[in-house]
C-alpha cells in the first residue's frame, strides 16, 4: 500500500493538530455525553467519567479518525474515492464520512464477516468487495480497487490524521472533567490509545493514560514491555474489536506517552459488560468493557483517583450475547 | 387499605401541585436526558424525543413518584416507615425514597418475584415480605405489616402524590424541547399516563397526550372505550410493567385527558425494543417499546409530528432477552 504521507498529517499530532482536527469534525460528530454511576464508583472505589462513544455516529469511535481524514482532504485527493479493508466499525465509519462528502467508499470485507456489519455498511452507501478472510487476500484485493479506481486507501489506524481524529474523544473528556488522574482506554491496533495519550499530554496537567487489554489479544502488553512490535497472532477474546496488531505508528506513541498496559481475561471482561448494561443501562460492546474490567481488577491503583474511561463503541450482536 | 386521603394530596393534581413536586424532588432525582435518533425518525416519518427514565434512579421513572410521596410528608406520618406490596420498580423506589429519608419500607413481594428484583430491593435496604402470588396473599400480608409497624401503605399509582411525581417527567421533556405535538406514554395501571397527561394540559400547548399499551393487556383501551374500569384479567404480553388495573384515580384523569389510548402486539414491541437497543444503545424494559411501536404501527397518525415518548425503565433480565 502507498504511504499517503504527503496526503495524510506526516508527523506525530501535535496539539495544535489535535485541537484542528476538533474543529474540523466538531459539526459533523456527535458531542456524547459523559456518564457515570454512584453505584459502580462504590464497587470501585474511584470516580469513574464514562466517555460514550457508543452514542457515537455509526456507534463508535471510529467515526472521528475517518471524518477527519476525509474532512482534512483536498478534492483533488478524493475525487477518486476512499477505501479500506475492515470488516467493523472502521468500514462504517468511513463509508459515512464519505457519504458526507458525496465520495465513494470502497470496502474490503471478509466474507465470513456478521451480516449486520455487512448491512451496516451497505446502509451507509459503500461499494463492498467480499474477499477471503486472509490477510493476503484482503490486502491484493484492496490494491486492485485502489488501481483500478484511483481511490484513497485509509488505514484504520496507521495513520497520523486517523489518531489526531480519535484523540479528540479524550480532548472533549478532558474539557468536560476537570482533574482526572488517570484516562484508560482499550489497546486494539491502538489508534485509540495513542490518540488518547497525546490528548492526555497536551491538554491534562498531571494525569496518566493506561492501556486496557484482553489477555487474550495481549500483543500491545508484550510489544511494549519487550520494546518491540509482536503481531497479534491468533488472539482469543470476546472483544472482537481489539484483535488487531500495533501499527508503526501508534506503537511509537503508545511506548512515548502511556503509562501501563493492564490486562483482563474474558470473564473478567463479560462481568464488567454486564454490570454496565444492568446498571448504566447503556448498550457497549465487549471491546468496551475491558477498561472497567481492568479497574475492578486493579482496584488498589485506582483507589480513590478520578478516571477518565472511553467507552469506544456499542455495536454487538444481540443474538450472541455472553449472558 | 386506609384511603390516607388526609396523609396525601387529596385532589387531582393542579399545575402548582405538579410544580411544587418537581421543586421537592429535583434534588434526589436524576434529570434524565432526552434523546433522538435520526435513524428511527427517517424510519418513523416523525421527530421522536425520547425521555429518557431508564437512567433514572433505580432504573425506572417510578422513583419520582415514591421521592415525592416520602418527600411531601410529614415527619410524623413517617414515623413507622413506609409499606407497599409490588414486584417490580415502584417496590425498588420505595425503598430507595425511604433510605434517603433514614425511615423503614416494608415490601411485600410475591415469593415468585424475579431473583434480580429481591436483590434490588434488598439492595436498597429494605425489609421484604414474601407471599404467596395472588393479590389476596399481598394484601393480607401488607394489611398485617401495617397494623403491626405502623407503616404507611403508599399505593403504586392510586394515589395523587404519586400521580404528581410521575408527572414531572414529562414536564422536564416539555420544558427542554418545545413544540411537542403529541406525547405517548405507556399504559399499565395509569400513574404515569395519567401524570403525563396533566402535564400536557397545564404545560404544553397544543399538545395532546396518547396512551400507548399492548394488545395483550389493553384493559385500559376497553375502559376507556366502554366508560367503565375493567379489570386486567390474565394478561400476556411481553410488556411485564404494564400487566396491572387502572384504579379509580388514574381512570378519571385518564378519560378527561388523553386523546386515544392504541394498541399494539407483542411482535411490534420486540421489534421496536431492538430497534432502540441496536440504533440508540441505550437498554429499554419491554414496557417502554411500547410507544415506539404504537408509532411505527400508526404511521399516518404521527407523520411530520414531533412527538415526545417517555421510557418508563431499563429494568431487563438479560438472561431473558426476547431476541
Amino acid at each position: 500500500m502507498p504511504e499517503n504521507n504527503n496526503i495524510f498529517l506526516n508527523r506525530i499530532p501535535t496539539k495544535a493538530d489535535i485541537t484542528e482536527a476538533h474543529e474540523r469534525i466538531k459539526t459533523v460528530i456527535n458531542k456524547t455525553p459523559v456518564m457515570t454511576s454512584s453505584y459502580i464508583n462504590s464497587v470501585a472505589g474511584a470516580e469513574i467519567f464514562f466517555k460514550c462513544e457508543n452514542f457515537q455516529k455509526v456507534g463508535a469511535f471510529k467515526f472521528r479518525g475517518a471524518s477527519n481524514s476525509v474532512l482534512s482532504l483536498e478534492d483533488e485527493h478524493l475525487k477518486g474515492g476512499v477505501a479500506t479493508h475492515s470488516s467493523g466499525n472502521h468500514a462504517a465509519a468511513l463509508a459515512l464520512a464519505a457519504r458526507t462528502k458525496n465520495i465513494e467508499a470502497y470496502i474490503v470485507m471478509p466474507k465470513t464477516a456478521p451480516e449486520i456489519k455487512k448491512k451496516a455498511v451497505e446502509g451507509y452507501g459503500a461499494k463492498i468487495t467480499f474477499c477471503e478472510p486472509t490477510l493476503e487476500a484482503r490486502e491484493a484485493s484492496l490494491s486492485e480497487i485502489v488501481k483500478k479506481t484511483g481511490a484513497l486507501f485509509v488505514h484504520p489506524y496507521d495513520n497520523y490524521t486517523i489518531i489526531a481524529g480519535q484523540a479528540t474523544a479524550a480532548k472533549e473528556l478532558i474539557e468536560e472533567i476537570i482533574d482526572l488522574d488517570i484516562i484508560t482506554a482499550p489497546a486494539g491496533g491502538g489508534g485509540l490509545l495513542s490518540g488518547t495519550s497525546l490528548s492526555v499530554k497536551y491538554f491534562a496537567e498531571n494525569c496518566i493514560t493506561i492501556g486496557s487489554e484482553p489477555s487474550g489479544a495481549d500483543d500491545t502488553f508484550r510489544s511494549i514491555r519487550d520494546n518491540k512490535i509482536y503481531p497479534s497472532v491468533k488472539p482469543n477474546t470476546i472483544a472482537d474489536g481489539l484483535l488487531t496488531s500495533l501499527s508503526e505508528k501508534t506503537f511509537k506513541i503508545i511506548s512515548e506517552n502511556v503509562n501501563e498496559i493492564i490486562t483482563v481475561n474474558d470473564d473478567e471482561i463479560k462481568k464488567a459488560m454486564r454490570m454496565v448494561w444492568e446498571r448504566m443501562k447503556i448498550i457497549i460492546e465487549p471491546s468496551s468493557a475491558v477498561p472497567l474490567a481492568v479497574i475492578m481488577n486493579s482496584k488498589e491503583k485506582f483507589k480513590g483517583k478520578r478516571v477518565g474511561l472511553i467507552i469506544s463503541g456499542g455495536n454487538v450482536d444481540l443474538e450472541k450475547l455472553p449472558f
